[in-house]
Order: C-alpha cells, then structure tokens, then sequence
C-alpha cells in the first residue's frame, strides 16, 4: 500500500515545497524602515510569547491525553486504543500547533513588507505580498496535514481507528487556538476601541494607545493562526471519516480508502494553481482576483476529482459507480452557496447591512435587534442548501457520500485559507502604515484591501461553519459505525436526553466565551486607562506606551478563558458515553451539530453585518462618524465583535471536537 | 363511557362557576374616579379592537383549514380525517378564543379597580382584586378546555384521531395570539419609551405620551390573553398525548385514557383551593402569598394524582402500575426547578442579574453581551432538569410517561396562570395611578405588585416553555405512533435533513418577529413625535393625545406581522411531509424542539435579567437613574424587551404547534 501513497506523500512534499518558495518571496521584500521594523518586531514578540504561552499549557493536556489513551488497553482490554493511537493524536496534534506557528510567523513578518510594498508599488505590490504570506499558512495547512495523515497512515497500515487519533489530536489545538486566539483578539480589540476611540478620542490604531500591539498580535492570532488550524481540523477529519466510513465495508472496497487522498493531492495543486494565478494576475480589483483564484482551484479539484473517481473504478456499496464524484459536486456547490449568502447578509453592497444602517438612525437598541435578526435570518439559506446536499450526497453514496461532500468542499482549503489569512496580513500593515505615520495614500490602498480581506473573512466564515458541519456529519456516520450502533431512535429517552443535552452546550460554551472576552476587554480598559493616567508624556507623543504589558493581559485572560470551556468540551462526550451510551453520545452529537450550526452561522452573520453596516456609515452615508447613527452603530459592532470572531468559530471546533473524540473512544462505549 | 366522564365534567363546570364568582368579586369594586374609569375604558377599548381584529384573521384561516381537513377524505380515500376533526378543530379554536376574551375582558376592567381598592385598602385589598382577575383567566382556560375537551371526548366517543384536531384548533388561536400579542405589547412599549422617556424626558406612564394607552393595552393583550392561551394550550396537548399514546395501545387499558382527565380534574379542584388561599390569606408579603398558594395547589393535585393512579389501577404495558404517578412527580418537580432556576437568572436578589448591573458601567455593548451571556448560561440546568425528567419519566411510563410528567407539570395550569396574569394588572394599575395622577402612595403599592409580577413572571415564563418542551414530546411520542414510525434512524438522510431544517424555524420565526417588534416600533416613534410636534398644547398637558391611533398602528402592525411566521409555521410540517415523509417530518419536529427549547429559554432569561438590571440600577444602585451606567441598562432592557415578552414566547408555540398539526395530518403521510 506504501507504494499507492507515493502520491499523496509528493502532494503534500509539493504544498510544503511551495510553502519554501512563498516564505522566500514574503521575506525577500522590503520589511520598511526601522520605526515599521520595531512595530512589527513587537507584533511578532507579542504573537510568539501568546503561542508559547497557549503550546505550553495545550502541550500538557496532550501529553495527559495520550497516556490516558495508551494505557485504556490496560485498564479494559479489547478496547482498541493504545499507544498506537496516542502517538497518531500526538502526531496530530503537532502538526496543527507546527503549521499555525509556521502561518503566523510569516504573517507578522509580511505586515510591515506589505505595508512597504503599498508605498512602493501600490495595490498590486501590496495583494502580492499579502496572498503570499496568506499562501505560507494556507499551503502549510493542507501540507503538513497531509503529509503527517500519510505518515499515519503508513506507519499504521492504514487502520482507522489508530489514523482517528490523529484527527483528534488536530481537533484538539485547534480547540484551543480558536477559542484562546478568539477571546484574545476580541478582548485587546475592545479594550483598545472603547478606551482609545470613545474615551480618549484618539484615532483607530494611534501608536499612543497600548493596545494598539495587542489588537494587532489578536489579528494574527485569531484569524491567521485560529483560521487555520480551524480548517486543518476539518480537512483531515473529512479525509478521516471518507477513510473510517470506507473501512467498515472491510476489504470489498480497498481503494475507497485511498480516494480521499488522492482528492486532496488534486486539490493541493489546484490550490498552487489558485495561490500562483493571485499573485501572477492580481490587478487593480483585489476582490475579482482574489474570487478567480479561488473559482480556479475550485474548477480544477472537481475536473480532477472526477478522473480519480473514475480511474478508482470503486462505488460504496450498491451506489453508483460515480456517486462520490457527485457527492464531492454537491459539497463544492453548497459551499459556494453558503459562502455567498454570508456575503448577501454581511456585505454593504446588498441591502441587509444598509437597511442594518438605516435602522442605526432609532439608537443602539435597535441597531443590536435588527443585526441579531439578521444573523438569525441568515441561518435559512444556509441550512436548507446543507439539508439538500445530504440528501443528495447520500442518494449518491450513502454515509461514504457525506465523507466526500465535506471532503469536495475543502480539499480547496489551501487556497480558502490563504485568501482567507491575507486579511489580517492587510490589516496589520494598515496599522502600521498609521503608527509609523506613512503617506496617507498607503493607508488607503492597505485599507481598500482590508475591506476586501473582510468580505473573503465574512466567506471563509460561512465556509469554515458549513465544512464543521459537513466534517462532524461525516464523523458521526463514522462514530455510528465504529460503536456499531444500527438505529438511533428517537423513541430511546437516551437519545432524546443526549438530543437536548447536546443541543445546550453550544449555548453554555458560548456563554463562557462571551464572558471571557468581557473580562479580557474589561482588564484591558482598566490598563489601558492606568497607562493614559500614569505615563507621562504618553498623550502627548513623546513617550511609547507599555504595549508588552497589555499583551501580556491578553494572553493571560485569553489562556484561563479558554480552559473551562475547553474542558466540558472534551470532558463531555466521555462522560455521556459512560452514562446514556453511544445511543445517547450520538444524540449529543446530533443536538450540538444542530443548535451549533445554527449560532455559528448566526453568530458570524449577526457579526459580520454590524461591522459593515458600520463601516458603510463610516463611509458617510446617515451623518457618517460623528453622529449619533455612528455612535449606534459602533455599539452594534462591538456587540457583534465577539459573536463573528469568538464565539462563532469557536463552535465549528465544539461540534468537531465532540464528534472526534466520539468516535477515538467509542470501543470504550461497546 | 358518558358516566365516567361525569366527574372531569363536573370540575370544568365548578372551573367556569369560580370564574362567575371572581368575575363577581372583581366588578362589585369600586372602579374609581372618572378619570380613571375613562382610561380604562380606552384599555378595554384597545384591547377588544385589536382581538377583534385579531380572531377576524385567525376565524377565516380557521375556516379554511376546518374546510381543509373536512374533504381531505374525499381527495384521499381512508386517511381519517374529515368533518369530525374540522369540528374538534373549531371547538379548540373557539375554546381558546373564548378563553382569551374573557380574560382579557376582566383584566382590562380590573386596573382601575385595583388602583381604587390600592388607594382604598392598601396592598392588600389591591392584591385581592389583581389576583381575582388572574384567577378568570386561569379558570377559564382549564374550566373551558376540560369542558370542550369532555364534550368533545363523549362526541366522539374518545376517538383520539378526532380529538387530536381539538388540540389543534388550541393550537392555532394560541400561535397568533402569542405572536401577534408579543409583536403589539413590545412594539407599544418600545415605541412609547423610545420618545416619551428618552426623547422627550417625561416620565413612564405618562398621560401627555400618545403610546402609552397602547403600552397597557399590550401588557393585556400579550401578557393576559397570549400567556393564557399559550399555557391552555399545552394543557390540552398534554391531556391529548397522553389519551393518543394511551389509545395506542387499543383496548388493553382504555382507563389509561381517562385518568388524565381525572388528574386534570384534580388539578381544577387544586387551582381553586390555591387562588381562595391567595385570596383568603394573602397579606404583606405578596410574593409569598403568591408562592404558597402555587405550592398548595401542587401539593393537592400531587396527592389528589397518587390516589387517582391508584384507583385506576392500569399500567402502561409493561411498566410498574404506579408508573405514570411518578412520571407527573417528575413532570411538578422538574417544572419547579426550571422556574427556580429562572427566578435566579432573572432577580435582582442574586448575583447574575447584579453582575450584569455592575457591568453596565462599561457601557451598552458590554451589557447586552453579558445580557446575552447570562441568559445562555441559564439554558443549562432547565436543559438537564429536562433531559432527566424525560429518562425518569419513559423510566416509569414509557412514552405514556413523557405525557403524564407534562400532565404533571400542567394540572395546576389554573394556579400557575392566575399568578401570571395578575402581573399586568397590577402593572396597568400602576399606569392608571400615574395618569390619574393619584397619590403617590398608590402608586408604591402598585410598584411593589408589579416587582413581584416581574418575579411571577419570569418563573412562569420559564414554565411555559418548559411544559412546551414536555407537550411537545408527548405530541411527538404520539405522532410516531400515529404514523406507524418504530425507527427514526439518525442514518436516514431525510431525518438528518428534517433535523437541520427544523432547528433553523425557530431561529427564521425569531427574526421574522423581530423585524415585525422594530417596524411596530419605527411607526409608533414616528407618530408619537409627529403629535408631540403637531396637537398644540399637547406637551403642556391642556390636550389629550390621540391615543385610539397609537392602538391602531400597533394593531396593524402586530396582525400584518404574525401572518407570514404564522403561516410558515402551520405550512412547514405539511410540506415536509409530504416531501420527506413521516421520518423526515419527526426529524423536524425534534430539530425545532431542540433549538427552540434554547432560544426560548435564553430569551426569557436574557430578557428577564436585563430588565431587572434596569429596574436594579433605578432603585439607586450604581449611581441610578440619570447616569451612563442606566442608560446603558436602558439600552441592554430595550434588547431584551422583545426577547421575552415577543420571541421567546412565540417560540413555545411554534414547536407545539409543528407538532400538533404532524399529529393531526399523520394519516396524510402514511
């Protein structure tokens, strides 16, 4: 079987490859003068002293995690975990911690090289560099991933239940990235805007306030290093549950095993394609750019995905013989969907965010009313296109169809990723551009970016929920089949109870969350204030605020907000397990997918739409800043700040968590 | 049959007699001076315009569905519905309606009186009268549904595919009530605060504000007449699963199918002897009149229940024979625990709601956050609480056990919604005092009914969805056995379909009421600045305002707004069954269940604590009325507003509803 890998294993040798010819082409620019160079040290300084601080604890937990599931054999024998595993979750486990350091490394490198090359060359100058640190995370992604799963799955003879652990140990940093680099970003983000912009009135990103660093650390930890290891989870576990679905056919269909590997060795070039299209034909319109590249490498993996439907010749089952071509149609096609109706409800261009807008005119109340209805309205289209692509996925291939649905939609993750990661890079560089006082016309070309980078995050939202959900989908076919469970019925009062008691935690986690950030935001004020008070000279410019220190609070709070939640998300699925059984796990499966997807979409669109509908006002229209409209609507931005970039992510890791650890430890649940 | 039915026919009939006699009690009072007569003739006015209108809309959908189900027998041969069901179905429709009317007749007459008899008597006259007037609305719902569920019962001979169609028709009034109910009361009170006391600073209630007529005509509308039929309705259904689960098993244990009647009997009885209490010994401390009398009443119909099963001697199939007893003990405590646990998230007494007070400081968007927070916080334990009352429950009765632990819940319906209700009264006396510019003492003792109202309130609300949660799954229970399910497998796509689309109605229903609460409100604040500006004199306080408009604008807007969310709810279970079919539609209705049993829960409590926040801060905590820290509480109560007293509750029907109408039409899709 080692030889049929060779493939994969050139795939995922090709994106890491890339990744080498991207960092190149990211570090070889101009990093700017030396005041752009000290700003971006401080951001690098601030993000590596948050991952160390997160690795370190995460590092532990791993470690806890692994020996409790080398010595379950001894505890209950026969019950098919082991070392094995344990060094599979190990496995994965690093990988994911690897690529999101790899990402945002180069990402807080690229801020200020982006921000000389706006000055330099313009728009154009500026996409390159930003696609291609957005490229270094998304390619390391999809790489190291892959590379790692075919490693596994060598060394392991291709034995799904050990190849599990390694999704499990993906799941678990990226639990802990989304959810820690959530509540950071958010807290620093909110701590710096309530105090600098409505307290003290200083502009956005003024070098005077001290959580102007932190804010910038929280982009790239949040949305480049959280992003990714979000997606990195989804990606293997699609591959996952193709591979473990495939595995309980037994020997009838070995290459069903192999497919998905193929699909993503065919999505990883499509991506390089993509990445490379970006940067070779990015002109003046960054968004028809960015949208082409992604289209392309879109076109291409399905082109692909059929021919290597085909050539394996194999069908699940008694489904036909191209159903998991189809299914993978389907699930490229409901992810373009639901990534276009995140931009319907949360770009300023239709008219959810402008009558979002106008409503900001009757005060604040109503502005967070009507963007929570929003949110909440968004959740039909979505949900509908992801009910029909079940349907048919499975008319198509069975349980093996679900796999390959998720699988279609994100063996294009390279290239989501990096369109996707490149707006913080923008972001960041604006903020510089600002602190070190560069020409204005800088500020708005990073800007013009910037609104771009928000549409693709608003996208790459919508995606990353549905991909959750097709992911855990895929998982929990596989969890049914690996506990050996027939019939969940809905007439089981366990199942009903795990229904109702999956269908709370969403709530609950995001509770925590939610609170997590109130409490980073509220230290942060609190020092922020001091420093202001405290510091002489600071107002006024001539000496440079504690940035390290508001840093430093951000990632404290970050990190013990993020260790409860994270708990009940791991402690749960074992703990039901021993008490209502698989039937009642998988009802909480189920009741978290549902009520999970649900508030993810809600929360990222409800998020999503105060920001522009904010932005838009900012643009002039209702009075512009300044007025009261404005002031409304910046209260719905900050309400709507930690749903899209907390608590909404946060959940695509809670419902794929659950799912994963499910199915590692359901031979416990025999 | 006739005989046995004797005795629940007795007890509707003492129900209806007790409410002759507290209607008695109520009018002999003096209704107080003719300022005070005259607004509450433009409350009773309003309120009888808008139900008017309101069971115009509801009597002619009624009809076409009566008109529906009657030639569904000819379009397809041998489903079982027909005429007699279309007859079940108005006599519901009608119960309901006529339930309401009565209610709300006497609530809105009882303002003024309990404003006198405050004046008169002091708090305790004014308890007298408001909970009188609490008493015909809970007396009527339980006299008149037993009384119509009875007389449909010896109709048609305790046919339960007929009597399912009474439940229905309860159902139908109570959707547009609540909804159209909610979407009024919220509107009138967010618009009328809006201007009144932030715009033009003049205090709550007063006379010279255009909306505040409406304000109280809301309180009636949506806290008097939509809670009433909201919780009639769940009494019925719970009395109705149980007799269809129970029929289910054909002539093994036909008693099963009567005892809830009984224990519905002894609820009345219960309820009776709980409002008397009330009304007896009700003395200074309010509140705990109030509580005793609903832990009275528990008591008895627990006793009275233990004595019943006893008699009836019949087990549920196999389970032990005193099951279904301790099926309700499960059904009474896990609704006391959720209402405790509401009481908690939503008083000012413990710290969630005081927190949220401190919070405050830091401005509206992190109060809303928190506000959101806490009231996701609050899902967990009512969730738990349910998750094992269900495993107890089925424990002891099988699915008949599910049913009976809503029984259970629900024979106190009387005690429970004369409790609510008085709520609004007491908070309309208190708006009578302040335009009638009475002593100032009156208003303090209307102040204090009104906060243990709140209290009252928010327990009931969590009541209410609870008892929605456990109607819905008898309903459920009993759907599957009527459409002949055994297996609802979560491998079937059309169930996982049916899942996703289910859990996203409630969150689609939630922002279409939203919408419908903001633009009642937008033409209310439109109005009222167009009188202040245009009626001269107006702001002096020489001329009335035109409040009969302010009532109509609510009125439309309310009845304009429940027709799609209405619509879609009472469509969605036909469709999909007759795409999915049965599996797909059970899929549904769990899906609904879970998200809505959440979002219900959340709403109330989020709402509930942010109005207490509000209320907190007024009473002179953090700096009081007047400072940021209150307008920022103000802001967090007006989000909340339509939350609970609009969305949440609408909720609790939706999913009853969807299960009701899968109940009735489980013939079709076969």
């Amino acid at each position: 079987m080692t030889k049929e890998l060779l493939i994969p294993l050139g795939g995922s040798i090709a994106a890491l490859l890339y990744v080498c010819y991207l960092i190149y082409c990211v570090l070889r620019k101009n990093p700017g003068n030396k005041l752009m160079q000290d700003i971006s040290k401080s951001v690098q300084d601030g993000a590596k002293a948050f991952l160390k601080r997160e690795y370190t604890y995460v590092s532990m937990l791993v470690i806890i995690v692994a020996i409790l599931i080398s010595i379950a054999p001894y505890l209950k024998p026969g019950v098919g975990l082991g070392w094995a595993t344990s060094v599979a979750f190990i496995a994965g486990a690093f990988t994911s911690a690897l690529a999101g350091y790899i990402g945002m490394s180069i990402a807080t490198r690229a801020n200020s090289r982006t921000a000389q090359a706006a000055s330099d060359s313009g728009l154009k100058g500026a996409l390159t560099v930003a696609i291609s640190s957005g490229g270094v995370m998304g390619m390391s992604v999809v790489g190291l991933a892959l590379l790692g799963l075919c490693l596994v799955y060598i060394f392991f003879k291709g034995e799904p239940s050990i190849i599990n652990g390694y999704a499990m140990g993906a799941s678990f940093v990226a639990l802990f990235a989304r959810s820690g680099g959530g509540i950071f970003t958010k807290g620093a983000d909110m701590g710096a805007d309530l105090v600098g912009k409505v307290e003290a009135g200083i502009p956005e990103d003024d070098p005077r306030n001290p959580a102007v660093i932190a804010d910038n650390v929280g982009d790239n930890v949040g949305d480049v290093a959280g992003l990714g290891t979000d997606l990195l989870e989804s990606y293997v576990e699609s591959i996952i549950a193709s591979i473990a679905i495939a595995g309980g056919l037994g020997l009838v269909a070995p290459q069903l095993k192999l497919m998905p590997l193929y699909i993503a060795t065919a999505g990883i070039i499509s991506s390089i394609i993509g990445i490379s299209y970006v940067k070779l034909f990015g002109r003046k319109n960054a968004q028809k750019s960015l949208m082409g590249g992604t289209y392309l490498s879109a076109v291409l993996t399905i082109s692909a995905t059929y021919f290597i439907v085909r050539n394996f010749g194999a069908s699940y089952g008694e489904y036909p013989l191209l159903g998991p071509f189809y299914a993978a149609v389907a699930g490229v096609i409901s992810g373009i969907i639901i990534g276009l109706t995140s931009e319907f409800f949360t770009s300023s261009n239709f008219f959810p965010v402008r009558r979002l807008a106008e409503k900001s005119q009757t005060g604040p109340a109503i502005t967070v009313t009507e963007g929570l209805a929003v949110g909440m309205q968004s959740t039909a289209v979505p949900v509908i296109v992801l009910a029909v692509a079940v349907v048919v996925s499975h008319y198509f291939a069975g349980p093996y169809g679900v796999a390959m649905a998720a699988l279609g939609m994100l063996a294009t993750t390279g290239m989501v990723v990096a369109v996707d990661s490149y707006g913080p890079v923008a972001d960041n560089a604006g903020g510089i551009a600002e602190m070190a006082r560069l020409d204005p016309s800088v500020r708005k070309i990073t800007d013009k970016l910037d609104a771009v980078g928000n549409t693709t995050a608003a996208i790459g939202k919508g995606f990353a929920i549905g991909s959750a959900a097709f992911a855990s989908l895929g998982l929990l076919a596989a969890f049914m089949s690996a506990a050996r469970i027939d019939i969940i019925s809905m007439k089981d009062p366990y199942v009903i109870a795990g229904l109702l008691l999956g269908g709370m935690l969403p709530f609950l986690f995001s509770s925590m969350l939610f609170r997590a950030v109130g409490n980073c935001a509220f230290q942060m004020i609190r020092e922020v204030r001091r420093q202001f008070k405290e510091i002489p000279g600071l107002m006024e410019g001539k000496v440079m605020p504690d940035s390290a220190k508001c840093v430093d609070i951000s990632t404290k709070t970050a990190i013990n907000g993020m260790m409860v939640p994270g708990a009940i998300v791991i402690a749960v699925p074992v703990i039901i397990g021993f008490t209502l059984g698989a039937e009642g796990l998988a009802g909480v499966l189920i009741g978290a997918l549902i009520t999970g997807v649900m508030l993810g979409i809600q929360s990222a669109n409800s998020g999503g739409a105060l920001d522009n509908a904010k932005k838009y006002i900012e643009e002039g229209n209702y009075g512009g800043k300044g007025t009261p409209t404005h002031a409304a609507a910046v209260v719905g931005d900050t309400v709507g700040d930690p749903l899209k970039d907390t608590v909404g992510p946060s959940i695509n890791i809670l419902i794929k968590l659950m799912a994963v650890i499910s199915l590692v430890l359901a031979p416990l649940f025999l």
